[in-house]
């Protein structure tokens, strides 16, 4: 194992190199405009792959391709064998959240760029910089001769930001040679540099966009307003109807399904010590918002929300354009918790969004991706064993948490490969994850390469 | 006079062509890229008006010229001169509302086409056909050779569609040359070509733009989301309380000042028998929307509105972006009835909002452009030649009747020259002003310009 950490450390500045000529693809899943960087990054990713020295292939899909790396030579062992050797699963995707609005970054998303320990780019904390650091752990194993005590496989797709449509196909289609005894993430956060974090918990997501159509073209306001419904004031009065003043949400039968808190998890939460001014100020806020009877820790990562993720309507040019606009619509995405069903939501929305429209306008409800809400007990046995990784590798105490985003195809390896998922997140609180200004820390990077190796042994014991 | 109508008809052609010229230029006052294109249409109509023989100017404004062309020969008359010769002003305006979204228009609108009576391009209705053809109207007597029984100065604009907030500077620098016995404006509508109309008042209108900000960037909404207020959920529940079920703007104080319509008036709006069905398939709507307690034309005439113009925030491209957005904002006008102020408007909104709004996001309240509400009688000298003018000019009887739109300007006129203004608009309900798919009916211009010669002896009387 000396020799795998010694190596790690000396190939760093390749490996930082390495990472920037990644994030260079401009791999923005939900931008058609896109489609060819895409492609373009999957296959840097394949020869990244088989120089290491996995057998490596890009797996078409309907949409983006996945990219399947084994250090297995020939197929899986028939799981019958006595001798059989554990197999990981690693995932990760080199797809990216749209860089808009260009003119808030500060450099260019996709022309990486190191200040201090961080490392700017669109992609490098969220995910291209965490899987990396897992691939680059097990080119030390290769390159030093130092024999893996298990198999492993990574799984790197291109369609995590807009919902991970084709692979739950894929994981269907490949199920045999997927079978695992545990998925490895790091696509989640710790809370700080020397609070190394596993994720044991993540919020489900469902996606929809609402749109409301009035008269059939933008009508002159002086003409004829006052004796037609504006679809921009509808919208207002539907999305203002979601959520109460204390931050609940009001769609009827909501949180049928939500499972309340346990006081081990209340007490647990409180360890992670939010400094409110800090997180006020991080955020930019003078004020917090949130679901009253929680705390701000409680709130982002273990109880469901609405958000209007985007408005549009009528003129938003400069100046004024005075008309009644034929459209107007919302995107919007909530946020769901253990054991919310994302189906059932979605109906739940649409009933109640149709209750309350009036006959004067137009409703659509059209529904995007979603994802289940995941939770898994951390005091499984390898979930201990990658709290005693995280010790080592970061020389300090991990935490044990819930986040807030949404890993879909968490739910979809419980369901197709009945394996359970490690979150190891090496993202910081600041990262900007989907934001301008993203980043990664160098540091965390070099810790992440560090949990990489050390993780195998620990798993297998 | 018989030469005159004569020398119209026989150049309609020509007149037509001149239109198209006219459309040609893309005047849109709103939009900062078509600075040289206002200058170019100012310039165009600069020339137009010289051929025809009027002593023409350009005067420099802080913003887009004004094109001032007159008859007379010097300056104005000494006022207490005997034998002073009427002296009428004819105002009109030479730039456009935006011609977005341009998707829906199934013509170019900068290339204007002919199909049937229908002369289809942005700014045929409003405003360069109406003024053009009282420029027409005065080379026929100028060609002809026919004396004019009246001074007559044209004042035409290029800032109506934003505000004209330059013009009240200039008719105080030229109030002395500008001084007249009544303002003839033909941009406003008549129910029908068989139905001339006198418009005898105007709604004001107030600009207003709202702006909520949020957190100093996008955040992540499954990181952050549920700790942080959403700008555009704020924003929605904001604007949702500007008007309630019975169409009733509830800002406090909004109502106070509005003059309630007579019985005469109420009387004469139900000889404009709107046809409710058509009306309904003209605007594509299933349902109409208005103010409890009046009928869809005092709706749309003689009672205020609020409509949002426009919505912005957050992501609007394909797919979804998982954000709580920095920002949101929305564009309102509140179209103003006799005798509501536009500035008392405007503090009231103002407070209203600021009372509304939440300590967790930040409020601004930028007012853009407005204008004063007008009311005239029908009954004044002026007024009564004109309708005897219009009966003659269509052949058919006017209606006199209140417009919905609003002409701040004829504000000014009363207040800085001291003049009353009449309202003879040839635009049809169909026109497509400040929507796609603009058009003007060449038989509204034809009797258009036959109005504009048939109208000065009747004013001299």
């Amino acid at each position: 194992m000396d020799k795998v950490l010694a190596y790690l450390e000396s190939q760093n500045d390749r490996f930082v190199a390495s990472l920037c000529d990644y994030i260079r693809f401009p791999s923005v899943s939900a931008q058609p405009v896109h489609s060819a960087d895409m492609r373009a990054c999957a296959e840097w990713l394949v020869n990244y792959c088989k120089r290491i020295g996995l057998k490596t292939r890009l797996c078409p899909t309907k949409g983006n391709p996945v990219v399947v790396a084994t250090t297995r030579k020939s197929g899986p062992k028939k799981t019958t064998s006595k001798k059989r050797k554990p197999h990981f699963l690693v995932y990760g995707h080199y797809d990216v959240q749209p860089a808009e609005p260009f003119d808030l970054w500060t450099t260019k998303p996709f022309e990486p760029v190191i200040r201090g320990s961080s490392l700017f780019g669109r992609g490098a904390s969220d995910n291209k910089g965490q899987h990396l650091a897992h691939l680059n752990a097990v080119e030390a194993y290769l390159a030093t001769g130092t024999e893996l005590p298990c198999d492993l496989t990574f799984v790197v797709e291109g369609e995590e930001e807009v919902g991970s449509n084709n692979l739950e196909n894929f994981l269907k289609a490949n199920r045999k040679e997927l079978q695992c005894d545990a998925v490895i993430i790091s696509d989640t956060g710790m809370p700080a540099i020397d609070k190394p974090a596993l994720t044991y918990a993540l919020r489900g997501i469902v996606a929809v966009e609402v749109r409301l159509s009035g008269p059939s073209r933008d009508l002159h306001s002086g003409i004829y307003g006052g004796t037609v419904d504006n679809p921009a004031m509808v919208l207002c009065q539907l999305l203002a109807k979601l959520r109460d003043k204390n931050g609940k949400i009001t769609v009827p039968g909501f949180y049928d399904e939500v499972e309340e808190l346990s006081d081990f998890e209340r007490n647990q939460f409180k360890k992670l010590k939010l400094n409110e001014a800090d997180y006020r100020k991080h955020l930019g806020v003078e004020k917090l918002f949130g679901e009253k009877g929680y705390t701000p820790v409680e709130q982002r990562s273990a109880r469901p929300t609405v958000e209007i993720n985007g408005l549009t309507s009528g003129y938003q040019g400069i100046g004024s354009k005075t008309i009644v606009p034929a459209l107007a619509s919302a995107k919007l995405t909530f946020r769901l918790v253990p054991n919310q069903e994302p189906k059932k939501i979605i109906q739940q929305i649409d009933s109640y969004l149709r209750k309350l429209c009036p006959p004067t306008v137009k409703l659509t409800v059209e529904d995007g991706h979603y994802g289940e809400p995941y939770l898994v007990s951390p005091e499984g046995k390898y979930a201990q064993a990658a709290l005693r990784t995280l010790r080592k590798a970061f020389g300090h105490e991990p935490v044990v948490m819930r986040e807030g985003g949404s890993i879909p195809i968490v739910t979809q390896f419980k369901k197709i490969l009945g394996a359970d998922t490690l979150l190891l997140g090496l993202a910081l609180p600041d990262d900007n994850a989907h934001s301008p200004n993203e980043k990664f820390d160098l540091r965390c990077f070099a810790n992440g390469m560090k949990m990489g190796a050390l993780l195998w042994p620990e798993l297998v014991g």
